[in-house]
């Protein structure tokens, strides 16, 4: 049985999804990955991971995935022909629409999966506003989190694999290998800022990047090792940490 | 090769795509359609219509397949719980976004594929932003005209096949036939209706509506005695005519 | 007795107005006609027939005639210097104002009659925006369909007389004898158009389009043989139609 | 020949709109004002006001009268059905957007001609938006200044003939001595505003109002003793103080 | 006891802040004054006769001491590099914000006590709309009031000592000896203005204008006089005056 | 010599901010914090550290100091009477207003220095907001980063010291001695929270949350050793790093 929302009927919806059920929304992006990456590719991985994540645990936990939102506030690659993108303004209105969308169904518990890091604090201050107008439980989850947010990048890299890195490369490889050229790769990582105590990507201070900014190429990390093997490793990886998410969020509550 | 313009990258892009490149941008809904179809049906279809078209013309006219925006502005179904739906302010912004990031490409022309009839006005309105912004020489067309907007349908619907009837449900059967339950469906048409001259569907005078205004089953048409290979039919005739269509679009000039 | 809304005073308002009352609310704009016509020409001609409207049938409708609304959107005349425009944005606030305002009163149903085409797609879109937020019946009439939106125009204009043409200077010269000065019109009708199936005004496929896009004079149509008598023939007819639609507006329900 | 501003053509509009015109906009109101006048006053005197300035100076000055914004910031009547009024964010974007259409003329001076004392502040705003956006020299005037904001009003009425009262009844009854009922009407002047010396209507201290927060009859003043005579006093007064101060318009300089 | 609202805990305000309580909001600006003050005047100014006036009649009142707003809506001095500056929309929406968490406290009046002449019309509007929006009761008050509002100002400026002139600097004396250099100091007054009768600052016609409009070192007045001990006599007044003022603010009423 | 932005004159600006001057923005919150603290804590710890910051490394570095934004975006404690609080759309306004401000200075670097944690992901976006609109370089740094953001707290706290806790209570004994009443204190920790592996404060799924969803008294952590010993430690730490961190944003570069 099909555990997609937009393959129910209205009817449907009014009988399968219910308080205990958790929606499941895959944000993705298309926008400028460097020469050997897809605009596609936070948008796939999103879709991927997602889809994974509820094969998994979809019917225990009864999650239902909603449709991918592809374009999304991608603006540090406005440099960039091509990339599409929301205003920060659009992006909250667009959640705004769906939170209260989905405020009407029995569900109380929404997840962000989100593909892209641009996003991130985005996302962050929406699960906030979705509380807020509506009583739902909202949650934020990565494939993997992004090294400026708390997760971790090779030792190569500097542990700023951020955007078209060994690991993203890596799990694209990995989802669709015929798309990944890796000819024109090169390693493109800001080593100065490497030097930095505070200010650096998951640093104790943050600061404003556009992905030129380091590198006319604008893509940050090393994706010359990127290979499909580790790939696969960091997709079953990431798909089976997000389950055992799961299950915390489908019990979660404020412990008041 | 693909005509998916996602599937390029940031650097292709720039080469790719030509000042005489057609961007297909496809526009679907995510809302209840009665109880014998699933709430995908508009997106489904505009994105199937889509591919179909850019299959037979795509190489030949230069067009670029844009990801589909599946969640549109459904708000006629904000009665129903589910309905994803943007407001007409979210959905300007969102398509002022994609046409200011359309923009900074070679391409001068954007055409949208809307599978929703609820989106004909406002997106008709985009229209003119875009050209108006960009100078952008942008285009509307539909699987098939909504009945409210000039279209057809049958004439035991009395030509009010609006939402869920007969043509639509065909084709859904067509590109989805395991996801269509005729049981519990039957003929809803607003019969009082088909007694005016000018207030109707295609009237000289348009009224405001809401899907739930005519019957509380939310579906405006007669889907009884819809079947796959009608639906294969409207879908082939679809994809014949806008590939046509598309040939007249990519020589447009205003003849000035 | 005045059936101007603005003559009855706040306590008659509370009496007048009752469930059954029709307000109508002309639509015009300010906007550059050609060297022929005045910027007046859509204010003028939504007003005259408005009022000619509520003489015909307002007594026996219960109809109240709203203030004329002068400006709205008129921004495919951006490019001519003194075109006075809302921009849809504004135009949509303005109008859900006007909505939550009229939803005070007792009365249930609004008519917009739109004299200025550039409006009809926008218009179309808040018909459904006022009847969600607050439960009013709400239509939308032309004192002549535009033929970009299923309308008809002369032959001779290959059925393209869209702004400053034939029939709208004709109703016009009725109207205001003394403002029409036919010496500097000419024919201007984009040929090209005219050999397309599918993109043209009225076609399957709609376009953006700005009033300098076909001819630097900016209109469209053939003006040169208007004439006061057929402006006054299609004035009365259009007069008759509206009042008929009237009747059927009074009485019209969702049939549900 | 007309000095009206949408009688002209857009061609003439380019010739007769030098940058030595004035260009006046009329601003009424659609409000109740209490039982004895109708809604339409503030519109009526905007435009008539308007209408015999330009009759006194236009041709002098080189003044061009724009169509009357009926519709306006009118929320001081929100309690009162049937009250047709913008939001101030609504009402600022339509100054916003006339001002960015008037700046596409020669025009460099812009009057607005105020007959709602309710839109005072908001337009007070709009003046320094408009020369901030665009350069124009901007200006506001009245038909007689509110007495809350440094206008008189009569003794009997305590200073306090804000709305609806003797002044304002009494104009109206010399341009349209048919629609004034004064058979309802009755002195209605909050005497313990009058106790205070800075919370007072034109005191130091200004406060928020709406019309109802005095009676419920919601006008302020006594409108007892109008009449038409003192009417065409304080109009032909009017009258002649614009006038005059148009020509102060038409030579001001910041002295720079 | 500290009269300063943030100084109460969250459970205090439930206690402290009654219906007999006022809040007092200072509002100030950072904006440029010349070259012999700093950019923070009205801020200090607003800051610190609050202080004063709640220091006189705080207790009495029950009043509480909102954190001073110090960046508001300059944008008279847009061209001056590094003033602060609010649009209207932004101060507008700010002001809401602030009324809409205020109207959470059992307080029914709120005091506007704006020390920037600039903020003077925008903060009128807003007193209706707070009032509107949650029935609070609003008050707008300043140091002294601004010539261009009914203020005075010295004969040897004219009455046009509006931003930087005797008065404010003087008060700026002696609230901050230590940072006025009138040094290079002039008298800055537009004369031109003072011929017109009409078109002036508290002229019966009011007119857009930037602060350097009249003269490109953006002040306008007479500081060369100013001192210390003027100041303090300004001040106390000032103070005194407000303090009057509140009493009638404390216990006013509509007198309906 | 006075470091604060606000104490320059308009000309000295044009002087004293040069490429190379750091402009610091404190961001407080007047917010609820439970019985034992104020609601002014955010914007005085904000406050107060800048100021220590700026005494520390403004002459070596160029550092000017901004007024204190004291109130922000507190809406999680939406539920507590008198917290003053901006929606998202307005904060994200105020920094554009603010950005757009400082962008005509000669300044190139903007530190927001944050006291508020709800502030956090929405200042992480104007970050990036900011540097597209203006190429500003813009740094967020916190005075003690948030344990949901990837800072600590105390063991006791199972490391959700997240609102009143023991650090931001002993901090604020240091600053304020009088002002802390840790008699009706309590500890208040979400114990069931730290059960969890992954949806936990600073875990790698972060959740929207209110003030109040964990305990009604809606403050989260144990302030009840709280000591201005231990507040001045951590206040002399928080100084001494973040003007480390000063040094490393005085030359930051993005290394390209």
């Amino acid at each position: 049985m099909s555990r997609r929302y937009e393959d129910l009927t209205g009817p449907e919806i009014a009988e399968a999804i219910k308080p205990s059920s958790i929606l499941l929304l895959p944000i993705g992006a298309i926008e400028q990955h460097g020469p050997h990456l897809p605009m596609s590719v936070d948008t796939v991985i999103a879709e991927e991971v997602a889809t994974a994540v509820v094969a998994a645990c979809g019917e225990e936990l009864d999650v239902w995935q909603l449709p991918t939102l592809s374009i999304s506030k991608s603006n540090e690659h406005a440099w960039s022909p091509g990339t599409l993108y929301l205003s920060p303004e659009t992006m909250l209105a667009v959640l705004r629409d769906i939170g209260r969308s989905i405020a009407t169904t029995a569900a109380q518990r929404l997840v962000l999966l989100n593909g892209h890091g641009g996003n991130t604090t985005h996302l962050g201050t929406a699960l906030r506003e979705l509380r807020l107008a509506h009583g739902l439980k909202t949650f934020l989850m990565h494939p993997s989190l992004p090294p400026a947010y708390g997760g971790t990048s090779t030792e190569e890299e500097l542990g700023m694999g951020i955007h078209g890195g060994l690991n993203e490369t890596s799990v694209f490889m990995y989802l669709r290998p015929d798309e990944v050229d890796l000819s024109g790769a090169e390693r493109k990582v800001p080593e100065r800022l490497a030097e930095n105590t505070h200010v650096k990507f998951g640093g104790s201070v943050s600061f404003g990047w556009l992905s030129n900014d380091f590198d006319p190429d604008g893509y940050i990390g090393d994706p010359t090792g990127a290979s499909a093997e580790l790939g696969k490793q960091l997709f079953d990886n990431a798909v089976a940490k997000l389950a055992e998410a799961m299950v915390e969020i489908s019990t979660f509550d404020f412990g008041r």
